[in-house]
């Protein structure tokens, strides 16, 4: 019986369209900061479909909400969650996806009658987005005991007040302790939020893991010089050499290839003149990939070019780390299982990397965690005009179902 | 006798720092803008000081002042002068020196009571730096004929008024019809603006022309995406391109050498985001050469690599003209007599281009023109640290004297 059970793809995409409405922008965006009024008012709503639910819900000192569904034994749940914080104009998906699939899941069950052994919980985490309130997956963090509690709660966001004020202000300052229940394992249904499963033609996505990310920032200094009256042998230019780290990170990414990607996003010059040799820019790096030996290969190829190529330009080079996180790898069994119930469905499913950052990445240090991606179209994210079919979404809630049952047997 | 004939530095150099008190800013620098108070200010003592010489002072119709003294003759004297606007953060020698050296001639020849054949006159002209009034060099292109008087007069500043209003209000439209009188050579005194002549141990630079101009702007539009998300082979990188078109045009410098110049000055990238693919940059390539025919070459071949790169890319490509001037060359027999007289008096010489543009190349087009530079310290120019040591002003002084003097015979 439970093989066809199904969720129902419209009370899933009411519960994702009611969301929407709150923090709705232009364009049928969302902004819903970490914290927010906006954010307490999609939080209240939540809590309430929780408790219509019938789940317990608990909330702890970072503002992280978890309801839980009992099983038959008590023990650890099987967790899916997300988050239902967005970036300034985000869309409609990323992360209520994760967190209103799992009511779905919860709904279906209760629908079904069907008990399961090990407790279902669905969780949603403070501040995935990290567009408030900094480092992103702050909620998951302190959750896991990766980011100290008081440390969370008195960093400021970038309009003034502290985290622990916020969560007191809105409301969401829970009593319960952190990193509390344990999970028996952990699975995240979400958007792609890339290009990769529409171009390739899947609709499902078994994510193997996600990219370690290395950011980079240089500063380059040279000379400012009339660009009519300096000659080429006596140029400091700081826009030549970063214009050759750029063409070089592209090299690297095609040199080590697979998953390799490398992007020179934001590139700043002064004095941005077309007669000035430019004396100052700032440039950053952003170097990902799933194996850390060969993402630090890459860290070192391109330091050491970029201070070889400043060096014969007689440009001064400062370079900063802004963000360093290794890969991390989600459990093979698990991957496997998401790849196999797809194709059980008949659904075209590919294995890839995540390139974003998620809370199941954060998860999958302490337990068995794995992700499953539906695609996004136009791999368009972070924008207003983010946009999944509904029968891709249906189909990434169904296989977060099977595989929830499963692992709650 | 003329052969032991000297300019005084001393008080060459008292009237730049008597003019450079007028318009003085921060640092020691100068703000005197085309046609403001502060233009009148400056124009009212370099008249009082012509008329002081005794020169019959021409206001035109454009604001260009030239100061006659009578040669034994009539007809067409001979001519030096420049510019005394300067731009928003100027120095106090670019322009200037040439139009007081030009008085500083005129005082040397009525003190040893010296008559030439032909007229010697000292002018200078209106909105070289082209800072408030568009385009550069007006004064001298309304002279020429190059442009109209009356789409000179019409001309709105970057402040609102027109240069015609602001000519009146400051007491600078003159009654003198434009191009008048006629030049029988032109020789204008110039700081290098560039680090050529220091670096390389020079005192004089016998200045062979003005490089052709070509500045191109570049409009790249590509896709935006999320750098971790979307595989290299997705991308449509307006950054990537920008930068392999920098890189590009530093070796097409190098590849045709010689006097080719190529400066990637501005660069604007958006959304200017570590972790997104650039989805639009503007750029602009400068371009210059003595040579014409190497100019057209060179913009042949970046306009083509940049179509390649941007096709290759996906990345649509726009691409237009913002300036295109092309070379001038000055009278070879007065380049040679600067050179000589440079080595008469002992002081080290080289030929060179210059790569800023000046009166003289507009000049040049209506009678034999030649320029004379002295040495910038580190090149600096248009820019309040602008300096020149005052036995190198002196010098070039001296060459001026003694190349009037002939061409006044």
């Amino acid at each position: 019986m439970q093989a066809n059970l199904r969720i129902n793809g419209e009370r899933l995409c009411a519960r994702l369209d009611a969301l929407a409405h709150i923090g709705r922008i232009a364009g049928d965006g969302v902004c819903r900061l970490a914290l927010s009024d906006e954010d307490r008012q999609g939080r209240d709503l939540v809590v309430r479909w929780m408790r219509e639910l019938g789940l317990t819900v608990k909330i702890d000192a970072i503002g992280n909400v978890i309801g839980i569904r009992p099983g038959r034994d008590d023990g650890p749940p099987v967790m899916t969650g997300s988050h239902i914080d967005t970036v300034r104009t985000g869309g409609r998906y990323d992360g209520t996806l994760g967190v209103l699939a799992g009511l779905e899941v919860v709904a279906t069950l209760n629908d079904a009658e069907i008990s399961t052994k090990r407790p279902i919980a669905v969780a949603f985490f403070t501040n995935e987005e990290g567009s408030r309130f900094q480092p992103d997956m702050f909620g998951s963090l302190v959750y896991t005991g990766a980011l100290p509690l008081e440390h969370a709660l008195a960093t400021k966001g970038i309009d003034g007040p502290s985290a622990g004020e916020e969560l007191k202000r809105i409301g969401y300052a829970g009593p319960e302790p952190v990193g509390r229940p344990q999970a028996h394992a952990y699975v995240e249904l979400h958007v792609e939020q890339g290009p990769v499963l529409e171009q390739e033609g899947f609709r499902v996505g078994a994510v193997e893991g996600v990219q370690g990310i290395s950011w980079s920032e240089f500063t380059l200094t040279g000379q400012s010089n009339h660009a009519g009256t300096t000659p080429m042998r006596m140029r400091k230019d700081a826009g030549y050499v970063a214009a050759e780290i750029a063409v070089f990170a592209r090299k690297l990414a095609k040199q080590i290839g697979g998953y390799q990607v490398a992007t020179v996003g934001a590139m700043t010059v002064a004095p941005n003149l077309v007669n000035v040799v430019p004396n100052h820019v700032v440039m950053t790096v952003d170097l990902r990939n799933t194996d850390e030996a060969k993402l630090q290969q890459a860290e070192r190829d391109l330091f050491a070019y970029a201070d070889s190529i400043a060096v014969a330009e007689g440009v001064g080079l400062m370079r900063r780390t802004l963000a360093r996180f290794e890969p991390v790898a989600f459990s093979p069994r698990l991957v496997e299982r998401v790849e196999a119930i797809a194709k059980d469905f008949a659904l075209p499913v590919m294995r890839l990397p995540s390139g974003a950052g998620h809370d199941a990445q954060i998860m999958a240090a302490v337990c068995p965690a794995c992700m499953i991606f539906v695609p996004s179209v136009g791999g368009i994210s972070h924008n207003v005009e983010e946009y999944t079919a509904p029968a891709d979404l249906a189909a990434g809630a169904n296989i977060l179902l099977r595989l929830m049952l499963e692992l709650a047997e």
